[in-house]
């Protein structure tokens, strides 16, 4: 008996810990490398103030874009995050989906400094909405295996289930109205990933409704 | 009842070990990559050995950003792992305080590289005080997240929040001073966030005082 | 007593976790760094949409290598990860043996950028594939340590420590197999490191044929 | 009593593993950042298979130095891991010393590549060797810190205790004669390091002639 427990404690939870570990460093190396896409100005010496200012203005969409791509990055982690606090038993089915996502994420500094250095122009932000539904796909996928059997904890509550896939789903269609809007008015493309909150008001308003 | 556990083990108390884990990596990343902005020299075959010392000591500035940077940030994560440590339950009302957190520290590198490029110039003086000001202001917002109910842990004494509050307060007077005089004096501005200490001490005695 | 197992708690058993933690992060570091070599394509300002989409389509090289590292090194961790899930007694032994495997892994962004920046020529990818036949030989030794007394956990079943190791050993035949057919047609060669499964099919039959 | 467990919980055991944790992540990081300094060949198209051989070749400096740094950084990791392991109780005053042990590795690849660029030559070798010293002389005083009260732990044997400090004695010894002789012969500076092992038995002997 003493040989199973042994075997529990290294292995399948020990697995599930590792994975999890793995995804965070990668989240944290992902959204911390977005500050290398920032390049400090260098000026002549003795250049007079105003001319620092206005190659800090100047830099106005890199700060954009990283501000918008690290808090967007922070909420995939947070979602990872609330997803896997439901699992509770390793399966290896989780990794190759897992490693997908993190591949969306880790390739998402490149299509930042992409719409930060050709500032409002319609393919890379075009491309910036597609990248991120792609991973908001990839995260779903992710969803459905972690909270079902045989990963989901026993004790997971249905309603925390059905709530984190409302969100999962909501970010699918911010993902995607920023995407269409972004063909039509670039500069609106970004913005209009705060669609995501409306769309997890409605989605929550119809799961009640079904009630 | 034992599912409760098993929910509390994945859940709540999970959910504050993986948020001071995600922060700890991106500390440390931020921390590492400092590095980058020091760029070699690469001098011609066969230079001689003053050359070697001259190329390093153009360099001077960057040496100094580099351990400025490396010792601020490495402040800014023992306060944070002083803070955390009081911290005895998960609220997902910590999530965006703290992350806004380690958006402004992960933009530390940036702004060092501003002043090492430009050394001795007010306005990117100016800029990285003003920086480590607002990271000092999002630094005492998690603080008073992270030492109230529901966060704060039964057992912490009011003793160790109230030195742990003052230390954050510190170092928001310590970067506004270090703010003000770089606008007079710009060299002095980065010698000035050593007055955090002083403010410390001086917090510490009205806090004795009112006793 | 009480003193052999606190000795126990912060020594051996402890040795384990944090060579399996640096291990992870060094992984995951390698993984995120492959994007550094994605360079944004910067055009002039009012570019119309088709040059956006020729530039990215310019990059494709780029992209597949990134791809196709991420996954190489994805699957080197959750090997590594089976692997250290069956050790459960810490060995000073372990340390350069993992440390030589880390440091193949490390260079791999390098090799991933020389065949990205240079596509379909041979040498290149060459390199890449005998680069990785380096890693899963230094794998495999790892392996060998890993699944041996004293490290081996009691409990680990016979039936698991020879999976594991054979797949150690399709690494190598797949990564050998890619290697040699990059010599005569080069794009072919990492398209050849997809028989890793199927020599892990024929050497799984080859161990059943046996019993 | 309940309160005190909890408070142990959460704070001084806490803080050694976050303080482990960080440091451990910091010398992933850096170790896995050399690679950054390997900057792969660009080739006209079609260029002889030639020409790729000696691309790499000439970039024989770059691996050496890649494989040097990382092992010496590796070796700086295992110590620390040793020393650590010894240490069962956090204290406040390891933080800095840490700190400045960690900026120190932190600027490894820095002098990796002023070695690497500028293959050979005197004072890039000689800084090398000398930057080795300091961090060799930052690691005996975080020894020093955590193999005494109230840091050690109570049943951390005075054989392991000694025989780690020696270890860091002899990494001090051996960087000094790198850095000697990479004033006479500085191609044999880095090859020097080679004598930590030496200084190691040699201290040891002296160790075991004194009983």
């Amino acid at each position: 008996m003493g040989g199973r427990e042994s075997t529990v404690a290294h292995g399948p939870e020990h697995g599930l810990e590792r994975l999890i570990f793995f995804s965070d460093a990668v989240f944290a190396i992902v959204i911390t490398l977005l500050v290398i896409e920032l390049h400090a100005p260098i000026l002549p010496r003795g250049s007079p103030d105003w001319n620092y200012w206005a190659a800090l203005i100047a830099l106005t969409p890199h700060f954009i874009g990283f501000f918008i791509s690290f808090f967007v990055i922070g909420f995939f982690w947070a979602g990872h995050h609330r997803t896997l606090s439901l699992a509770a038993h390793y399966s290896p089915r989780l990794v190759w989906p897992n490693l997908m996502l993190l591949a969306a994420i880790a390739a998402v500094p490149f299509f930042t400094a992409f719409t930060s250095a050709n500032p409002m122009m319609r393919v890379p932000i075009f491309c910036y909405c597609a990248w991120l539904l792609i991973a908001a796909i990839l995260n779903r996928r992710l969803q459905a295996i972690a909270t079902s059997p045989p990963v989901v904890g026993e004790t997971a509550s249905p309603e925390l289930v059905a709530m984190t896939r409302e969100r999962g789903l909501a970010v699918i269609l911010g993902a995607a109205t920023a995407m269409l809007i972004s063909i039509a008015i670039p500069v609106l493309g970004q913005v209009a990933l705060a669609t995501i909150p409306l769309w997890r008001l409605m989605l929550g308003r119809i799961r009640e409704g079904r009630r």
